[in-house]
């Protein structure tokens, strides 16, 4: 089931029929790029049809990185070249949509940084639980002249109110585990030496519990809970908008020339480099 | 207007024509049952319609308990037998979904185990305050392979978000004072010494405050927050047809025999005990 | 830009072209009244209009007060002669209306007393950040027989849930910052030393990016979050309502008696004088 791509790979791992991990190993930074949406959309198919799983847990093979945004380097037609998913939106929407949808139970292990896709794959999933000292999460895209695109309008107010939404869209700044805790971004920050074993036995928990409870349960939730699709769509066509405008083409390229899409400074903490770039 | 029977008593008691206690005593563990039906309606009914009361606290006589799961050694024709309530929906769900739309002010006072029926009503009620040390909460539900059926898969995400209502409802798992004051699933919890004089603080005073002001003031929220009633019937349906499935018999029975519906580790540790059924 | 009157004045500094702070000078106890209105209409329509401003700090040159209750003092004819603004809604919603929509980030500094309209004021802004020690929010009216009039019962329970929303209606006392950060009253509160640089920060931050994906990301989320005015309208015309009720009048006629609208206990220490007036 693991696909293996020049651009690393989204690894699917059993831990048993009924719990399933889903790793991200995309070296160096687990960039999340036009490679990487089939392997998604693989593993998003069998989670829906599997008859068995119940739990999918996501997390990282990269040190630093959770996931983190979309790969710049790529060539524009490589990323167009998808058709609609099946819920009519969009390749990457249309996952994470079918990832909120699913019958079974996702969890984001957030170690190291997910911004940008990374943020909007973990506000797709069930529960996000973080490391206290080692997570970062964000959505950089305004600090670049960009929209987001994959959700976090809709999913981010629903989650947290709007005045703590506005500001992590708005200042597009690194939210570390205990401020996402107090804000919700995350259920809950832990000790990073304990997370690990945290999200296993949530994990474990859940897999022990009925397929049909656990699906009709969420289900119901999802009805009072979830965005409708008709949100979801505008962002995606106001991201792709943003990114023919020379305000993002400017910062993009010269956040490049500082390291972007390298090991270094900028990707690390690239909340500092973003508010750095109209000044 | 108290109402005394074999299934023990939920107790009224008017601490001053404005400002009404309803105390669980329900010997030993607070079990709602077919009995308690009656009971509660009479009281949810003279909420409605009493000309002065403006507040009511609910909490409980029963140490360690303030109000916990359905009585499943009551005899299913005993549990079927009500009709639909006022609102058209089943007898439970009926009286939560009035108390949440009552004139009056509803405040749970939680101390000891608030599970299924408990939790249900606190969620259905204005404001919740927990002890910090003696406080429980939680939908042990789908851990015995159930779907919840009161209204939490409505009110949760609503209360606290998509995310951390998920993780209440499917890990099954008790929620301590200070989670359920950092989630929100409680306004706050207080040391346990404090916790009554604060609340007979704010009933005080908001029985000291102008009925229409108040009313007109929860009427208003309420449009903004409430759930519709279209969202809170599926979820009794759902319980039902769960609790005829294998998964929720064979649970339930084996439950039964590790001592379930007994003073003992089962009913006080819960959340433990449905999670090592399955394994 | 600015607006001198004999009620004081809400003073419009542009730090930069981007960047604007609005001040309320209103002495002694910046107490919002009719003269007012105009004043910050004007702002408000500058915020819709400028091409250039990104983002705008709401703040206070009054010690003890950020912004408080309305001017009861003033002559019914003067605040009743307003036409409906130009969302259809009565002059002082419209206005939190247009603020919420703007394409400019709107951000309450708050140091002291933010009640009332200064509450009301503060939820209508995209982002609230606290002074740890010298902050006070407050929704006072249900504790003066009055309903809220600006919007609160509409925001509040979107913002922070209906159970915390109902108890700062409903209990109308002070809240601090600790516990307004806890409830997500604000953003987050911070040591009074430090809040000013930190808005500024912010708000620096905020300045410096795209104006065209700030506006573009906030629209989104509005969508996602913001109440309809169908259910703005209704808070104002229960306000006035409220105002003619004796149970109203009785109070207000009290709290002049102790003191309301002068320098003193009642003004700074309004959640406790309201706590008593019915006792």
């Amino acid at each position: 089931m693991s696909t293996t791509t020049a651009a690393g790979e989204i690894l699917l791992k059993p831990i048993s029929p009924e719990y399933w991990r889903v790793t991200f190993d995309i070296p160096p930074l687990n960039i999340f790029g036009p490679a990487n949406i089939p392997q998604l959309e693989a593993i998003v198919s069998s989670l829906e049809t599997d008859r068995l799983v119940k739990v999918v847990v996501f997390d990282s093979a990269i040190d630093g990185f959770f996931l983190t945004h979309y790969d710049f380097l790529a060539k524009p037609e490589e990323s167009a070249k998808f058709p609609l998913g099946r819920t009519g939106l969009q390749a990457l929407p249309d996952m994470l949509v079918r990832i909120s949808r699913s019958p079974v139970v996702s969890i984001a292990s957030i170690r190291g940084r997910a911004t940008g896709v990374g943020s909007e794959l973990a506000l797709a999933s069930d529960m996000r639980f973080a490391s206290r000292e080692k997570a970062l999460l964000s959505q950089w895209e305004v600090g670049a002249g960009l929209v987001p695109g994959g959700g976090p309008m809709a999913r981010l107010p629903r989650l947290i109110g709007r005045g703590r939404a506005l500001e992590v869209l708005l200042t597009a700044n690194d939210i570390n585990g205990d401020l996402a805790e107090l804000y919700g971004y995350v259920n809950r920050s832990l000790p990073d030496a304990e997370l690990d074993d945290f999200v296993d036995g949530i994990a474990q928990r859940i897999a022990s519990f009925d397929k049909d409870a656990i699906a009709e349960t969420k289900r119901l939730v999802n009805i009072a809970s979830l965005p409708p699709d008709s949100e979801i769509a505008p962002e995606w066509e106001a991201f792709i908008k943003s990114l023919g405008r020379p305000a993002a083409q400017d910062r993009i390229k010269r956040l490049m020339l500082q390291g972007f899409h390298q090991p270094g400074d900028v990707e690390t903490h690239l909340g500092d480099y973003v508010g750095l770039l109209g000044r």
